[in-house]
């Protein structure tokens, strides 16, 4: 890299994240747009509006105190300090080194804390949006707005610092989550299974086909247009890294919506009409390709990210059929497949990655770590199952009060 | 910043003027988009094209003649030489120095001029389209071209040259605008204005809820996007008061949304079915909150942004009643509020950042200022006062004779 | 340039082309909003779906050799080594010199060889959506499917090869041809028009007017911003060729959109109910505008691609009616004009090129070019002839082997 001065940044890092800041705005009315598309016609426009009313509750979160306790400099392992960066006075000059590195943190890219506070509060905002996906229709909009408010505080907060802070626990002991495998997907996921199971549910209503496949698509256009700036982005700058990220985003989006699109292609030849090749299932095969490598996307070569794809659209794809099944019917209701998407989506990725991380792709700009399996390293797809249930329990847990309390408002 | 050789330019700081001349430029049809949407039906599609057809006619203008009248290196205090750089041509080695630096204009940013001539070019082609949404199915469309024409000659070179060129007046004695409270804002607003007194107006139109709340939607994700290109491409580089302006209209259109949305929730309590939150309160409350901070976004903090957007939203939701009120309704009626968002908008904006201009911010990319109110800087508001209404006076002047002519074509 | 040390590359470069990638990706999906806007209602869904399919199935087969065969440093004058770049590895660390330079190839951009790996791949993604607009309704989506993986390799990969690779003949031969006149415009629109013959049609079948004009507008907006990383991106650089290349891209849209517009509206004076404004013919006229100036957008001036821009609008209109006339109309019947728009808009650029080359365009980053007829170098017309003929052979002779294929299956 041609990154010279200490103290200083370089211009071309900066406009990429703030590139990337702007496409992973989009994503956020992007979840919108799908939930909306796959909604009935009467709650259309409410599901559209939740994924949009996410940014600017969280954006005023991140101001008050959310960047402080999710980023600042000083902090003990487990929350950040609340005093730092407080309505984000004072980080104008102050350089951010990136923290996701596990081991050896060298100061690999520098770029201005300003932007790298910007750049996360996407992340912070489109993680509650996606939510509400597993409860469309049955909950109220104030009562979302301040389970927004609440649960970006009490749940994500704290997993994103775990994971990427200076000093976070699951961070420093070497689990590698590039984007927001846990932070971002499990937490989501795993926060709108519990939504669903929390809310009452009709048992007899039943999943409907999507009421506007065109809205589904231009969510998943919006959402696949800016996940570039989602993993892309996480490099930190416009380096090997980041177009290597963009490059495997790519894949595994291909791969798995694919893969998921033929997977209901042959599971249901025994239509009346035929089987028939489905834009939902290509969107949503899409989705969780593109989830599965956010965890992995700055660590794997573009061969593996066919590998995330496939399988991520194969599991996720079996894994959204499970609550029309005999025996969680009565369990929960999972509206849009949020936790097969997310949640399981996630996991996959978590994992691929203790297997396909690569020294050499990290070295790109300058990231020393040990691999996954294929370096030789297994106890790294230990850490990565560690921080997948870890995030999975603390969300269940956290979610659960949240929603109780939620519930009965 | 990392900026280096006098005379050259650093390609980080291209490649966010360049995307930022993207994002504005989908503005524009997001214009189109949310005029289209509060349609009724009949009308939605001249409406959409009318928000893209500014375009075509405002980028011809700008190759003729419309760069060098507004932007060329010499000429008065009022307008440019009509010379220089007609037909975009022999502008590829110049080097521009930022000219919003009202005093002790440092060479604090250095960007090819080509470069200012395509971002400044959306500006250009934004503004006129912002005006139709007051006069909406009621004018013809080739008029209307005619209309983006001339006024973007007569009415936005001439403000846009005294708010930025090297020599224009305003700037010359300290008026702050940073990304076009008076050019863009005030000036399509009171156009807006201007244009639904002169157009005939049956008196029993009244607002009709929009027919199309989505595209509504659509157009101000659009614009939302778009402007952290408009606000954060004004610092004509990839700095830290790009970062900071991207981070100020956020959470001024976040502000400006939540309140509002509920101060339309609150006002409507009366109703019959009981009051709702409504998603096209929203829009226009963010709509607001950009208004309100683009004049403020290179040089206002974090904080001081909630409070643009909370009173934009309450200022511009108030005034968006007024033409319903019995005083006004036979004065005039603006289809969607045109006047109220980014006229009453535009100025709000202009004033507060007469108070909450500070410094450092300025400082941020070397740019000497005065600063506002709490700078101990009072004269600053008056001089905001002014540009407010030179910009109002000179444009319902300009834009009188216009439409006379036009409504009688 | 500020561009420095050799082996190294700038990031503001790597952030422009990043950015342009994004930009290029958001296209193809475009290209489906435009066809399923255009298509019967029935068809609409499934139109739209092939824009996108065309990502995952050409990123697939980009990732296995497509990138390998379109651009290895070695091979002949024809095709790709087959072996170098194979699943994209091992292309970290190379740097890619431009190589649209014909003659005296100088080094005048470094950019990563991976940045351009997934910059080329968005080019070779769109082209065959292209395709599906002439044959719109009456084909089968898995056959589709296999026509863009086989096509691509057969026909996109080589002609792409010929024009950029460092080694490709009509590239080495001095044909200008900056952002795929020849191997994305004249190869969809010669494939689009083999196939529509090809496939059998009801002579009964006529034109209807687009279900869906928003839809059209929708497609064309994303076209339209795409292009400026489409012909911007192609400098490969945040650099004065780029700027230059968005400046004229967006005139020649300008251009091309009013008249074809205003050409529509003439020609249609005889209409019972009067002529009106088509905004569909404004989106028409818009693609072929852009279409025209691809090939020319790093070599011409300003003021050219106003030239550019009313031509193609002037010829491609008039093209676009000729499957109505009486001599065609049992001939071929393409659905969405996809010949006239993308075969005879190319082949406008490539000769318009010819004519108004600049060699002081093409200086702004170094490349030393004769020019064009304007530079008095009359045989570079006849160069570019014979690209846009030979693209043209290779295509029907290819494409017609294809699509036989396919029309059995």
């Amino acid at each position: 890299m041609a990154d010279s001065t200490s103290g200083s940044y370089n211009e071309g890092d900066v406009a990429w994240v703030l590139a990337s800041t702007c496409l992973v705005w989009i994503m956020i009315p992007g979840i919108g747009y799908i939930y909306s598309g796959m909604s009935p016609r009467g709650n259309a426009l409410s599901a559209l509006m939740l994924g949009f009313l996410a940014i600017p509750v969280v954006s005023i979160q991140w101001l008050l105190y959310g960047y402080s306790i999710t980023f600042s400099s000083t902090g003990g392992s487990f929350i950040g300090n609340f005093k730092d960066a407080l309505f984000l006075e004072d980080i104008s000059e102050i350089i951010v080194h990136n923290s996701t590195s596990p081991t050896g943190n060298v100061n690999y890219v520098a770029i201005p804390k300003l932007a790298h506070a910007v750049f996360q509060l996407m992340f912070a905002a489109i993680t509650p949006a996606m939510v509400f996906g597993s409860v469309s229709g049955r909950i109220r909009t104030i009562p979302a707005l301040v389970f927004i408010f609440v649960w970006s505080t009490v749940v994500y907060d704290f997993i994103a610092y775990w994971c990427w802070s200076n000093n976070g626990w699951l961070g420093a002991w070497g689990v590698l989550d590039f984007a927001g495998g846990t932070p971002v997907h499990i937490s989501s996921g795993a926060a709108a299974l519990a939504y669903c199971i929390v809310v009452n549910t009709d048992p007899e209503v039943r999943r409907n086909l999507p009421n506007d496949t065109t809205d589904v698509i231009l969510g998943t256009l919006f959402l696949w247009f800016g996940w570039f700036g989602f993993n892309g982005g996480s490099a930190l700058g416009a380096n090997l890294r980041a177009i290597m990220a963009c490059i495997v985003t790519n894949i595994s989006a291909s791969a798995g919506g694919l893969t998921w699109m033929f997977l209901d292609y042959y599971l249901s030849v025994d239509l009346v009409d035929g089987p028939k090749l489905s834009a939902a299932s290509f969107c949503s095969g899409a989705l969780a390709g593109l989830v599965a490598i956010t965890p992995g996307s700055g660590y794997v070569k573009p061969y593996a990210a066919l590998i995330f794809g496939v399988l991520a659209g194969l599991i996720c794809g079996m894994a959204s059929r499970l609550d029309s099944h005999r025996s969680f019917r009565s369990l929960y209701f999972d509206n849009f497949q949020v936790f097969a998407v997310h949640g399981v989506g996630g996991f996959v990725g978590n994992i691929l990655t203790g297997i396909f991380a690569d020294k050499n792709i990290a070295l790109l700009n300058g990231q020393v770590i040990d691999g996954g399996v294929i370096n030789g390293n297994g106890i790294q797809l230990f850490k990565q199952l560690v921080s997948s249930l870890v995030g999975l329990s603390w969300l269940q847990s956290r979610a659960h009060v949240n929603n109780r309390n939620l519930a009965s408002l």
